[in-house]
């Protein structure tokens, strides 16, 4: 209430018995302005804290997609891999900069694309702080990041630069102003129109808008290039080239799991918000619940994929549990705040059954991914949109996005069909946008041969002949003892093998 | 104070004259209602973005377990220990949510074990938010990733999957609730009985409850099983079998610095909690101090260690350097909140002793532990128990664990023997506990030749045999250059050397 | 307001016709004070979270450097410089904990260095908490770990622990009183005498205090020690000895990224300050701000770095990208809270020639520094301390530092000359103290032959001859197939291949 409204109100209760009721009304309301001021600025700032941590946990998971991707490939294309996921931050970071969020986030504009904040002009305001700012960042790397594994170990990295920019700054920013812009088409929170469906689409963490972006156009950069050489034997077998090492795909797989807790829990982007007040149960306890039941999809999935590979192949196979912990991830991302824990484990089963077909699948038809990120944050993300419009409840649905109580919710919750009915539109608008724009981009780089790298630079490896080297030397020849029969290596052109001559 | 004692009163002290003195009083106290209640939520969600913030740390140290195990064993069996790593937490996750939770911290229950909040029915309520579910989820799985160093590279990964499957579901969980539920019969925050000893056991952050369990479970595994095949010669020598990676075992150690800074600091659990009002003292404070402490305990145990080793044997060893830093957290887990930085000085340098004492013990009865985890988190973590039956300080115990005054504290600060008693009980009784639960079940698996691999597997390594290849792959042979010689590999089984025919 | 002043001024107002006034007044003032202590406590535990926090994030830049470290150095001297930034962390705690602290924040004081807070007695008070003194502690030791860069793989180690010691416990915290503690006379907050040149020095996170410190002191001992064997050969041509794990640069690069997300934003060290209140924007909305020219000035010197590489070496190189990266980092931790996001940009941009140029005239004075330190932290640091001089807004310096609204800032915003004066200072004075300290120490060290090891020792690695063993087993030779040839290995002296009897 406006302080002096407060004044007018009190003075007239107190009355003219009271020998100053105008002041002392001001005087009271002057201290009751006073602590609600207090709290809105104690609210921005406990925000910003919950806000900016997990930031910059998301930011982690770059380092996590950095490690999985060089652990996943082989030692000959670790620098190429790596130095895509450096880029992706740092590339991702000017071009989201100068163009990206206004794209996704600059309001008011029109349902398909933003058109303000450009080069954070007029940020901060009540619409966007720079922490804000920071969290979609952070995410749109993610996206890219993704794509760059399905497309690892042949491709050039012209090209590579060329994707990443139209992906981070273009195709991801117009998805996510669809989804989650308060003036996109299929938000469910849109404040300028009616919501799809009566509903909107509840893709609350992005399985659709950030893992199934990565994932569909890195299906399209795999096809187009083709598979590596050697993914399939003359006779059409699949052999796998295995990655160069499972401790860096361990190492990866838990920075993102440790990351995801900023990108699931972390995209109620404010945790001070009683749902009523003076009661334990709030905003807070739905972002904890959040962090639950992601971590119970992916300890699901895990576990899941244990047992089933051990069936198929015989082995016990850690990096297998890796990529299927991280699938049940991609799958609970969409509806992890709006689903019971029980949920959530059946989403994990279920991500990790569509894991193995999708790669299973994808063997049938030579399709060559090292890293499945088309499978699993294609796939997986595909069957969490679906997930959600199955079992989002009425309860959550209405406190994490409001406004009408009758809004639907999931179909096997008693919601109606309403949300599959968007969801599946989600999914078809998704595939359609990233195919109309990357596939004719990667077509038209593989047409210029910009795409593909040479055959003999694919078999010598990218570390050796683009990036100065190869990433590790574990003995220097000339300190090896004179008898005794020396690791061999692959000499890098021009360069002597205990070190290079600078230009 | 409620709303309606509120305007009663304000409206007598108000009296007659005032025109509406109904009215005012209520409007006043309406507004001071809400302020209550503003600064009601906001507790709740500092608390929530504090504690949940910390569960990440917690977790995160789960990566450091994975990256420490794996540098401490050698090549050959890396997935191996890195797949026991992550199952520890995706399967911990599962089982916990099941009932280990509900086992530890169901309430109300009896003083042995909790009975309520099984698959999170009833969560949340007053007692427990999804937040501290996840941050004891966290803590659970950290007491299954010690075990898991103690039986490394000799145990079956089925023998696995019971021990920490029985470990993170019951053992640990009835342990937790004994000293850590408000029911349990040795709780310092008991509210359904006497204290034990008047005081209640204060392991703050798990000495014992987590690390001494973890560790005298690895001690009964390790026994059962024997050394591994070379670690003692014919003649009984001890031969170091040097782990693997040096870099592995500082970056694991490293991140369980990083989330010991969870573990320790946030077990309070609450931040937002003054002291007495107005006044910068607070359980802020005293978080901050307990960050302090465990660093301090730290870095004290990780100079005695450098010094020690290098008298005994000529060596400035990083590794050893980690592992009695290691030792030194272990230890302060206990004490943390309620001793002076001075204190943890003390705390640490003893903890360094103990683990090389314990670590030369070890050496002369012929126990194989590959990752020190019995002597470090079982011996370390006794000593931390005594510790704080000796330091804790009464102004710091009355803070963190309120009640009577007079409540005992250190024997060394004046407060008595009490809290020693109490210590001394809680160490016979983890120490009881855990044997007579984890003894038998690893000897059965031992009778039913469950436990052990077979020795050709053993010097083949779990890796090429059970996980599907080797964990590394630095050179693909078939890119080597024709002449000079080659890095040899151990061929994975039928299986070409450049990749694997899947199946 | 005093709660009493409180209850006299609205018993006047009330006024005798009150049936009570003077009861009415103190129970409506009671509740105020209640509220505005509520606030209080709020807004300690809020900051305190927040400093925490970053705290650990800073902390968690240790495990950066020690990564980024390893892998720039050959493997034979892994051991050794990752035990270096364990003892940073470690001996780090000690000191600081004994005398570091005090000497720099220790309050009240002189100009020059603190006196208070020794083994932190009057700790917590009013001027500092113990989240502060762990926010400092991770301060201190990211400038040892600096310095260990610049004189890797030819150091004795005992020179090391002595260095470290000095600059830990004694050079870095006087020159962090000098331009942090609100005593010091360059202070741009100073309480206890004028402004140097009515500004004082923003080195608002310390490209100066901690960078420039760090790079000094390594530009010293690097310089006195001379170039590795084999750096430059015979005829005087640079020779690149390159590490051994591009990986763990990478690794270890996007571990600092993440920790500086600590170190500068960081640094306001409280969140909870409305700039005015009610209002959206405040101190978090600064430190949001403060993120984001982080990541756009690392951002920036990435991509510049790239092409710029790729010109003078024809190469896409990785592990330069990294170091492009961290030099702009160095640089805008001067400015990073009181410059736009644009002006972040045009830092990093000369961040990375800085860098560039400063490599360049490294090799041709043939100066060898293995991490780019000096350069890298001394060059770009001293290049950010001049950009705020430039940049600063005025807006910004007198929302972050308050007082005079009149107090001059950046030459191109029109704030005047006299913050560029009072920074050339900041450097000079910097060179000048770094120079007088840590310059005389290594130069005796030198002279009494403890600082360098011997030819034999660095050829052979310093691992194998100082710290027990290679860092790395791959292979076991005894489990390599029979025939084939054999990874070689270098033997550990008076070792077997597979393990060390121990002492």
């Amino acid at each position: 209430m406006a302080a002096t409204n407060c004044s007018l109100t009190l003075a007239q209760l107190l009355g003219p018995n009271v020998t100053n009721s105008g002041a002392a009304a001001s005087f009271i309301c002057d201290q009751f302005s006073a602590s609600t001021n207090n709290f809105s600025d104690t609210k921005f700032a406990v925000d910003t804290v919950y806000l900016l941590f997990s930031a910059y946990l998301v930011f982690s998971m770059q380092l996590g997609f950095a490690m999985l991707c060089a652990g996943s490939v082989r030692a000959k294309n670790t620098m190429n891999i790596m130095l895509t996921n450096v880029l992706d931050a740092a590339a991702g970071g000017l071009f989201y900069y100068l163009f990206g969020f206004a794209f996704a986030f600059g309001t008011p504009s029109n349902p398909f694309i933003g058109r303000h904040f450009f080069g954070l002009k007029s940020v901060p305001s009540t619409a966007a702080d720079y922490s804000f700012f920071l969290y979609q960042w952070a995410f749109a790397i993610a996206a890219a990041g993704i794509t760059s594994g399905s497309i690892a170990e042949r491709t050039q990295f012209v090209a590579y630069l060329i994707y990443s920019a139209v992906l981070t700054g273009f195709v991801y920013p117009v998805v996510s102003h669809w989804f989650w812009s308060p003036d996109g088409w299929a938000s469910p929170s849109r404040t300028s129109g009616d919501l799809l469906f009566g509903t909107g689409v509840i893709d609350f963490a992005g399985s659709g808008v950030v893992h199934m972006v990565g994932g569909i156009a890195g299906l399209w950069g795999a096809l187009i290039e083709g598979p590596r050489i050697g993914r399939f034997d003359r006779t059409g077998r699949s052999v796998a080239l295995r990655g160069h090492s499972a401790t860096l795909v361990v190492l990866g797989t838990f920075m993102l799991w440790f990351g995801w807790y900023g990108f699931n829990p972390g995209s109620f982007t404010k945790i001070l918000v009683p749902y009523r007040s003076n009661n334990f149960y709030g905003q807070w306890s739905a972002v904890g619940r959040t962090a639950v039941t992601t971590t119970l999809a992916g300890c699901t999935a895990a576990l899941t994929t244990l047992f089933g590979k051990r069936i198929l192949s015989g082995h016990w196979n850690v990096t297998d549990v890796c990529n299927g912990l991280l699938g049940g991830f991609a799958a609970i991302t969409s509806g992890c705040s709006v689903v019971e824990p029980w949920a959530a484990v059946i989403c994990g089963f279920v991500a990790a059954v569509v894991l193995i077909s999708c790669n299973k699948l994808a063997e049938k038809v030579k399709f060559d991914d090292p890293l499945e990120a088309a499978q699993l944050h294609g796939g997986c993300g595909a069957w969490g949109i679906i997930f959600t419009a199955l079992f989002a409840t009425k309860k959550y649905v209405n406190e994490v996005y409001g406004g009408d109580s009758r809004r639907p919710h999931g179909l096997f919750m008693g919601g109606g069909g309403k949300l599959l009915g968007a969801h599946l539109i989600q999914i078809l608008v998704i595939v359609g946008w990233v195919s109309v724009t990357m596939g004719p981009l990667f077509f038209v780089l593989h047409k210029l041969k910009l795409l593909r790298i040479s055959p003999e630079d694919e078999m010598a490896g990218m570390d050796m002949t683009r990036h100065g080297g190869f990433a590790y030397v574990y003995h220097d020849e000339d300190e090896s003892p004179p008898n005794g029969a020396q690791m061999s290596k692959i000499k890098p052109r021009e360069t002597s093998p205990i070190g290079n001559y600078e230009n």
